[in-house]
Formats: structure tokens, C-alpha cells, sequence
């Protein structure tokens, strides 16, 4: 059994080295296979093109945390995507920036300082704005909490319903989420259910002047939309770290709107140690026939 | 015993409704008032030019959390500022937010945008980020609570000494703190001692790439200093909400400076009703003979 490594190089000297330590066998790169029966997993972004090369093939492992661009997997291989603390906390820290950035008006301060004005708009309090995550998983629970510490009123939606240290609306009560919904923030996995969903209908069931903080994926936001709400003051502003397509065009609209930031999809940035790490322990899951960490539900979408 | 308001005409009708059942006279305004000895205590910004008309005056009160643009007062005249626990946890989210908006890179990535440019930069950890803040107060402790939460290295710099949550320099190991602080928060109040405290020798103590938060009072910084250190690398980035002179001039090069986020004076703003409940709380010490609180220490400053 053996790790095939077709990620970038940058990370393959760290990769190697705790491969080597953990004593199990790791190939770099395809052009390094020479029996492709030892291949038992693959880490990658952009999977080969055949997989039915590798006939032990086993498991195909996503080096980010996004696993919606993956193709479908020849029957019996499992699809894991990282788990790294890292990644959790670094989606968590930006997007308690970008929600904070809305509270405290920042689209606004930015333009008034590019014509160099000065001019104060009203300051309100956190416990004055209630919050709304879309996408209540690990990242969304943190995110959750260090809201709720700072005392904006936090809820969240969830297909599951699941119970949480905040109120729950299961996906039937959407629009009761939307209505009490000053700063609406997209951490959902993309699925055919979730695409698009950050579009007219969404938008007009918010309160009037709400703020969009997006970290989900490009595809779950309908850029039209966006700009007519943000033109009808339905929206007062969004701040985007994913877009559709990336990277976005030099020439897109929305790098000119005054009340759109956008940030170039660096909510997180996988660590080569904890990739490295958390494929240490997929490589052991398989030896042990063990659950795999990380192995996404295919029919779910994550 | 009466309290002169000479504060916003927006704040008098919030005030007044509450002195009005708290059942202590208020008045409304240097011309309404009719004999100068009712006047025990004026709640003001600006105080009056001539104090002396009042010959029972024992309190000013600003209605703001700052007192360095104060005259000297009477003999016997105490100085109070508004304690309001809106007004910290403001300023507590805003240096959150800014000391974020470094973290991660948001100067660069403006820059970018206003010229289309998608071009990601390492994310680090925030694990991976010593922060120091100068002045521990009671806003400094919030800062320090919060951004510990989030995993940061915090210390604290503080005259006294005084033991924290997180470690703190007293004043005469301020090089050691500087050594160890990438991004650093000036929370300070305005006095002699720290008047030009952000200036070349403190930039120079810094790490190399070092970051500036500035929410303490314009005259705090030597402007200069901070272009010089920008230019150099020696500072990466600044987020300012106070300038000497404020409101910053129109035509100022920090206005331009791409490498510099300024917003007008609103970490916090005060809110009425809050600094009202502060003044009535003043009031009642006064007629009670108890400590005033939000008294300040004139030899400090604070």
C-alpha cells in the first residue's frame, strides 16, 4: 500500500518527511508510479484523469476542505476531504472579520477615505444585530460561538436540525431564519440543493439593509441578484472571499462595487503538516479497516 | 442641586426624560440657566469658558470616554468621564475587527481589488501572531480576552503592572514587549508621558512587518514616523480611527496610502441613555458624599 502525492510541490518536501517517519510509503507524483497495484490512495485537488489505472485504488483524498468539484469515483472508493483544526479556525477568524467589517460599516468607511472624508455613521451595538449562519457544521459552530461571546444575537440554519449552543431553523422554517437576519453569513457546502441559493428569493426575505458575509462557494451566490438588491437597498453590503468563476475577472463588475469586498478564496489555506497529518491517520484507518476521517457522504455533498 | 447639560441638542431629550424620573433637576443649556449656584455638576465636551459663575460646582463630567482636551478645573472641581459598557464593548469590537482586518492581509487585498488583481497571500494562524496592547484598561482587558480566545499570543503593556489574564510588561521593559508584539494595539489614554508614543523608536523595536491598531488619541502618533517605517518594511500595515488633527484634513497623504485603513473617529460612540444613567449615578454619589465614579486621577491623566 502506498500514498500517491499529486498535489503541489511546495508541500511535498513536508509530506515526504512525515511520510518517511510514520513509515508508510508515499509516491510523488504519477510519473514516480512504478506498479500501480501499491497505489491504495490518492491526495490530490484535481483527481487523474484515469483512476482505473490504480486497481487497489481505496480512497481519493481532497487537500482542501471543498470536495463539490470532485468527479464521481470508480465504485468502492471512498472520498475523504481534510480535517485540520487549522483550516476550521482560519475560516472562523475570517469570517469573524468580514462580519465585524459589515457591523462596523467598513464598505462605507473605505469609500468615504478614498474621497478623503471624514464622516461618521452611527456606531451600534453587537447585541443591537442579530446574525444568521447558513451551514452549521464544525466551522459554523465555532464561528457561532465567538459571535455569541462578542453578543450579537446568533442563529443558525441547518438541514438537519441538529441542536446547537445557538437557536436551530431547520431548512422548512428558511424563511423565519431570513426575517430575523440582519448579517446573513454562507458557510454551506455546494450541493444542487444549496447552488444558487444565495440569490432573489434569500435576499428578499432579509430585513431591509442586510449584510452578506460569503465563505461557501462561488456557485451558491447569484451575482445579479446581489447587485439588485444592493441597488434597491434591500442589501447595504457584501464582503466575499468565493466567487463563480475563480480567479474572478480582472474586468468583473463587482471588483468596482463600492459595497462588495472581495477577498481572492483565502478564508483558509490548508497547512502541509496537518494535510500531512490527518493523511497519516487516513493511511492507518485503511490498514485497520477502521472509519476513515473525513470521508464525505457522496450522496449528501459533504 | 441642579446638572447643566451643554452636550448635542440629539442627547437632550434622552437625558432630560431620564433626570426628569430620577427626580434630579436638570438643565438644558448655559441660557436657561437662572441662578448659577443651583448648578453642582455640568455634563458637557467642550466646558464652558468661564467655570468660576458657578460658585457650587463640584463635578465636570465628559460626556465622552476621553478627558485630555480638558482645561484645568477649579480647585475642588472633580473631573468624570462617562463609564459606559457600550462604549468598551465598541471599542473592543472594533480593534477586534482591525486587528483581524491585519492578520489578514485586508490592506493588500483592497489594493488588489481596486485594481481587479486575485492574487492570494500566505494565511497564517492566529496561533501563529504575538499581539501586544499598550494600555490595559478595562477595554485593554476585553481586547486581551477576546483575541486570547481566538487563539492569539497576547501581552499587555501597562504602567502599573498590574497582573491580567495575559502577560503584562510593566513600562520599563517596553523594548522586550515590542520585540514580541507583530501586531500592536495602542489603546492608551492621552498624557504627557504618551504623547508621540507611536514614533520611530518604538517602530524601530518592532519585529520587521510589524502592524499598528491605533484607537487611542491622534496626537499618539507621529505620522511621519509611520510613512518612514511603511516605506522601510519595517511596519506592514496600519488601521487608524483616531488623527491629530481630527477630522483629518481632506488632501492628507494618509487619506492615499494604500498601506493605511483610517475611520473617522467610531471605535465608540456614546450612547445617550447610557451616558445619561452614568450622570444620575454621578449625581447621587455627589449628594451622598460617595466616590464619584469615572472620577479621574488629574496627575495620571486617566
Amino acid at each position: 500500500m502506498a500514498l500517491l502525492f499529486v498535489s503541489t510541490a511546495a508541500r511535498l518536501p513536508v509530506w515526504q518527511a512525515m511520510f518517511d517517519k510514520a513509515g508508510i510509503p508515499m509516491i510523488a507524483g504519477e510519473a514516480a508510479v512504478t506498479d500501480p497495484a501499491e497505489v491504495t490512495a490518492i491526495a490530490c485537488w484535481i483527481p487523474p484523469a484515469d483512476l482505473t489505472r490504480y486497481p487497489n485504488l481505496r480512497v481519493v483524498l481532497s487537500v482542501g476542505a471543498g470536495v463539490d468539484h470532485f468527479p464521481p469515483l470508480p465504485e468502492g472508493v471512498a472520498l475523504v476531504r481534510t480535517l485540520a483544526p487549522g483550516i476550521e479556525a482560519m475560516v472562523r477568524d475570517w469570517t469573524l472579520m468580514a462580519t465585524l467589517m459589515l457591523h462596523r460599516d467598513m464598505p462605507t468607511y473605505l469609500q468615504q477615505a478614498s474621497r478623503g472624508l471624514w464622516q461618521s455613521q452611527p456606531v451600534r451595538l453587537a447585541s443591537d444585530r442579530r446574525v444568521g449562519i447558513m451551514g452549521m457544521g464544525r466551522i459554523g459552530g465555532l464561528v457561532a460561538s465567538s459571535l455569541t461571546a462578542l453578543g450579537f444575537e446568533v442563529a443558525g440554519m441547518s438541514r438537519s436540525g441538529r441542536k446547537r449552543a445557538v437557536p436551530i431553523f431547520p431548512a422548512d422554517r428558511l424563511d423565519e431564519f431570513l426575517a430575523r437576519t440582519d448579517l446573513l453569513i454562507c458557510l454551506l457546502p455546494l450541493t444542487e440543493e444549496t447552488r444558487g441559493i444565495l440569490g432573489r428569493r434569500t435576499f428578499a426575505a432579509l430585513p431591509r439593509g442586510a449584510g452578506l458575509v460569503h465563505a461557501g462557494r462561488g456557485p451558491h451566490l447569484d451575482p445579479e441578484a446581489l447587485r439588485d438588491a444592493l441597488d434597491a437597498g434591500q442589501l447595504s453590503g457584501a464582503i466575499l472571499d468565493v466567487t463563480d468563476p475563480e480567479p474572478l475577472p480582472q474586468d468583473h463588475w463587482m471588483w468596482r462595487d463600492p459595497r462588495i469586498v472581495i477577498t481572492p478564496h483565502v478564508a483558509a489555506q490548508t497547512d502541509a503538516a496537518e494535510g500531512a497529518a490527518h493523511a497519516i491517520a487516513v493511511m492507518r484507518a485503511l490498514q485497520e479497516g477502521a472509519p476513515l476521517p473525513g470521508q464525505v457522504d457522496r450522496a449528501l455533498g459533504y
